[in-house]
């Protein structure tokens, strides 16, 4: 028995599916006690999106505290915190002609997404806020609410009140737009649902089984909360930093939320970083209404303006997952069509891609096969049944190539076994010949 | 208008009192940008009992960090866990007696609190939570049903339902056992107090007014839970990690709750970290039910550990806390008499104390006075009329001395000002002459 | 000033579309204190199916309290309750082959809608209640979760939780059935949608503008409650005792409800009285579990129990509801279609029609001027822009006829006003001439 | 099998306690089919203080009938309504120098606690209510929220929110005022009861077990509200309409409610009524906003006013509620003392009277033998531990006289064979003998 069998809780999840003591990790590769290997597909669910332990970041870190900056600050003004705002207005505000207020919350994602749904209840005078199916906001109470997977919703014990749920984008199928029905209910005095403060919404649905939704319906989203003086949140936790191909998720849309809830990758090096982005005129926070002892986590104020300089400065950083993105759509795709008789389908934006699998069955199968072979994916989705391939951004092109090889051989000889088709190993191996090319990326 | 003034929200409430941009700190001392000195009764409302970037643990921390030990792997095994978890296992629980597993939750005492509300509702299958008058356990959702500040809860913007508030130690009065109205409507099938799940207690209530509930009273607490089989969580957030003289606050009562929660100085450095303890038979979660992105704080599991081995192996932290702590109560007192007209008394445990003055107003006038001086020290209470003595509780004895100096400076001279009574100054100098001796520590 | 004026509170409201102070009723007549007559298409809101001051009932009620027949008699058994329990079961229950038991709540609809989600939600262990978009189902804070009305809603001071709200027939347009999509996220564990207790619905929507779902479109609600074991309410208080031309007015579709509520009608004479009809092996309810002052009203025992011996005994009641309902829907499309530029549609099923105009404005000022000539007639649905024709089902074919032409000399002024198109009214006299025959009742 | 047990739910109560199928009532008196004669105690639950089938009322109910008097009407303007208004007001309102504007809500006490909540949270903005241990308000979500009991409340199926609980008039022991705890928690920005929109109160709690407030504590009451500019709403539905000696049960206290909630014997005949008193200025309603089908009955306006012109034209029969319920006081003292072990106490006011036994148990073996002995009687309180006194007002003393015999025979009787102290009986019997006269009413 280990020590994490005595002594940590049931509770634990990922450590089921990769059930090694790690000790070491750089950029895209973990490495447990015995000195293994694993390619990691998983980047910490979005949160190393600069893989682990990047080494342009580290320096500074462990420069800062060797010089004794401040750790913990609460929310005292500190030089790093400074530097951060500085760099992110001058590297991401002003480029995109954006205009916000950062608060810093309790360094999760959760909390921030209480504290988003809480200044928009405040402003608003309103309770009531729109999520949408398969929509993931976290597991506190308040944001809970907002989410849709009922394992999660279970765990609650109590009622989880204040949030009317919506059909997400494709939800009712391709002729229906669901901010249309949106729209309806909101003009509706008897629809029963309730106008309110917000909408909250992921671009791409992370936990909910990698769905995105396209431009045309985030623009659609934005006009109906403008219609009726709703205020629209993005939750960019997992979305943003680059994973969709530029630094917010909803740039492509063009739409402007009025608040945006950051984390993940946001801190640059993996440490607990949380903020809220707020349109200036809805800073209407009293002092100290919404606190908490670790908000504004001075290592990750260092390690994100790290981020920022070097990868933020041009666009090289945002073409390059762009073009691994593309190539990652090409290669899912080619698996997809290699089984063609509807086993799987591609789904995704950018480097946040998934592959959905006729049931959770099939892709943990898959994503095991993958595990024995040095690869660490993971599902999501309601029935996990979408492999999610959630890459670090700055993985090198040859272990892009090598992680999804790995992932095509297991889903070959799942379904080899599955369907008991031995001669199908032999035109998966015809479709890598012709397998895309992986344009180097221009210097 | 400084970077802050610009870009961060309206909601930061520290930075108010102490508006300076600091950039360095050293134990019990701070440091801004223009190099001034700072000493800190503070501590990071209670996460920096072992002092700012203490020496000890820095060391161990860089070296991790040089190493490319993990930073950021949601709830996999890492070595840095398992070693956590040993020594936590033996020089915290196994002397003590005590029995749990750990739950490693979202880095923050909020995030903990909601985990043990939502673990002990779903064990019991009910969903009455048993809150305190004054008591503070955060402000996402489901934690801010159980905390009493008006101000946090009037933040919520929706109803905050699943818990009943009861009258902590005291808030009856001296003749009135408050445990035994628990016991009553707890009794009373008609009492309109659903049977909880569970009580959430503060064994010392810091943002409360630093309300220390008796050994008795704790122990009759316990009594009646277990009376009517309902699940006692302590909130050891604040409490907790030595503050009070002891590493879990509750240990002189003799109490065994069913859950710990615990987070600021546990990770011992400052870095954002929380853990709920749960005994064992009734860690029921399911894999993933309660989940987050960054529990588990690697980093901290590493400082965590040291501040285990350096500080609680053996007794004398323990006993230097107490020696502290009786002659922070011997100076407050002192402080209290001199004025004894009734403006101050004296409240709280170990060197977990607070000076409680008549309203708000002068305690902010006293603490704005000491921070003129160097000394940062803030309020708490319902209407921040306590002054809090949060200090480190690795301060020398030579900077403890100096800041109970300051402030006793400020008390005298807001007091001279606001009574005109020039001569009180010279009694409160006599005082001075017979205070308390700090006896040195015995090696 | 009148004693109304003076002494009752402002949240009258039919008091202020008919400002007379009536004294005498008969049939589909009133009369007010001056003597004057009105028609009566309001009928109590679909309490007076059978008509002011039924003679029938009459009789039979006087003798009752001439003869000291139990008044008030909490849940006793009651010589008049089981009178009427045997007559339901005779008249409806068997001819029907339905098998219930009855719970007699507090006399109103509100009351039984509680009665109705309480136990719902206490045999399957659920929360979650489906409700639809324009559903009315009372006023209490339980019913009013699931009401979708803001103006009542907005009343309730406090949150209503419990209740998913989703489109109802049409809802969506045409082309898409709302069923799906429920059936689709009850079958999506991370929906966000709890799985429901039941699912709660009006066959056809009094309050929101006489909506009448499709047989097809209730069958398929009762399919997809079904699969998922949910219970199925049918909330008949307004469309039930014969309004929909069958006694229930799920009949025509087949459908069988697990839980039925009814109200309004059921007592006969416009006596308080409600009634939840529960699938007998749901009936799980402990001793007094919901309890009321005034639940079994005993003079609607005796007066239900007439009406169903009176209109129920054989199929001709039901057979001239039809026919007259077939008159109503002629003239109401006439109407419609002598306005044909789009002002007008029409709604509703049997004697449960509606004339939906383009806006609230419209549709009052249409009831304002039938008011003036002496027709009292109401408007529902979001915007009040639906005139709701829902006479007393024993109306003489002349009165009802009368009151059509009421009506329609109404819409022609006001739309010759609107439209300043004199000639129109020229066209509407033409179209009166050929205006639907009103077969006489086969004897 | 009885039509009853095949056809009525199981959620039956009082007929499981009197198992007769009851037909014919005069005043104090029931009759079952068989034509056996039971003494009535119970007196609907507080709703016949004048008696079944007072014929004073009874012949103007059936005039009112004959006459084709409005039956239904809504909300309508109604003679039968104004002349209601008008009698409350000449002979409740004005003598008493009160100021009340009248809502007639659904026709029972629960749809009128509910309006009550709602207007005193839509005219403060606040959501919570202080209710306190042992109150019943009805069995509707909202009023459900404020009732103690948790047989109902364990009913709900869903959390009840909104309400704090609070200490009643002795709850905390003889030397604890309670008003004194719940003004420091309104005080108390940190005590976690949010700001009450209102407190809502029973004088003489009737189902949780007959326990009187005193004067005294209903006055520090009113001044706590008035302190706070929270609402008092009275609810009177079982205390009021003379049951404690005045029309009003807070009128011996002489505070003035800002709301109070009238349902029961309001009505006079025993049929469905509720109404709510308003005082004028906070009568903010908007139309409609609270309605219902069966607000405003007819017929009990008619029988209402009866009651009020035969009754409380002068105080004759105020002062022979008194005098009787002295004498009851007084049987129920010796009763008590009888059994001096402690068994008994007694409790209540004016003929709102309830003798405690030791447990339910004890309590229902009285009451059952009494009821073999032609006496219906009941019990309330948290373990039904309450034998309730509460025959209807005008009962002749003869038969009051009788029914206090039977409970004391059924007494003596239980108790008895309780203790096996044969001797007993025979000092019951002396007892007996100097039993308090019951003076004639002086005429």
């Amino acid at each position: 028995m280990t020590i994490f069998d005595e002594f940590e809780s049931a509770v634990q999840s990922y450590a089921r599916s990769f059930p090694c003591i790690f000790n070491r990790a750089k950029n895209e590769l973990l490495y447990d006690e015995a000195g293994n290997e694993y390619l990691d597909f998983l980047a910490g669910a979005g949160t190393l999106n600069y893989g682990h332990n990047n080494d342009l970041f580290k320096a500074r870190l462990v420069e800062y505290i060797m010089a004794d900056g401040i750790t913990h600050g609460l929310d005292l003004h500190t030089k790093a915190k400074g530097e951060f705002l500085e760099a992110f207005n001058e590297r991401i505000l002003k480029p995109r002609n954006l205009d916000y207020v950062m608060q810093f919350t309790g360094p999760t994602g959760t909390n921030a997404v209480e504290a988003a749904l809480k200044l928009a209840r405040n402003v608003t005078g309103r309770e009531n806020v729109i999520s949408f199916t398969n929509g993931f906001h976290g597991v506190s109470l308040g944001a809970l609410a907002t989410t849709g997977n009922s394992h999660h919703r279970g765990a609650a014990g109590v009622s989880l009140g204040g949030s009317s749920r919506m059909p997400y984008d494709g939800y009712l199928g391709d002729g229906v737009d669901t901010t249309a029905y949106l729209d309806k209910v909101l003009g509706d005095s008897s629809s029963g649902i309730d106008l309110p403060a917000a909408v909250i919404v992921e671009t791409v649905q992370g936990e909910g089984g990698i769905n995105a939704a396209s431009a045309e319906w985030l623009q659609q989203l934005e006009s109906v909360c403008r219609k009726y003086d709703v205020l629209l949140i993005v939750d960019d936790v997992q979305a943003g930093c680059g994973r969709t191909g530029t630094f917010f998720s909803f740039e492509e849309s063009g739409i402007k939320p009025d608040i945006v809830t950051m984390s993940k990758s946001l801190g640059g090096y993996g440490l607990p970083f949380a903020m809220v982005m707020i349109r200036p005129d809805l800073d209407q926070w009293k002092p100290g209404e919404h606190n908490g002892t670790f908000r504004g986590n001075n290592f990750a104020f260092v390690t994100a303006k790290a981020a920022l300089d070097e990868y933020w400065a041009d666009d090289r950083f945002a073409k390059d997952i762009q073009r691994k993105g593309e190539y990652v759509e090409k290669r899912l795709a080619q698996m997809a069509a290699a089984y063609g008789d509807g086993n799987f389908s591609t789904r995704g934006r950018g480097m946040f891609r998934g592959l959905n699998c006729v049931d959770g069955d099939l892709a943990s199968k898959i994503t095991r096969k993958a595990f024995a072979n040095g690869l660490m994916i993971e599902t999501s989705g309601a029935d996990d049944q979408v492999v999610k391939i959630l890459c670090p951004l700055i993985i090198t092109d040859a272990n892009l190539k090598k992680g999804l090889d790995i992932l095509a051989a297991a889903i070959r000889d799942i379904c080899a076994k599955e369907s008991e088709m031995p001669e199908e190993s032999d035109y998966f191996d015809n479709v890598q010949l012709v397998e895309p090319e992986l344009t180097a990326l221009a210097s």
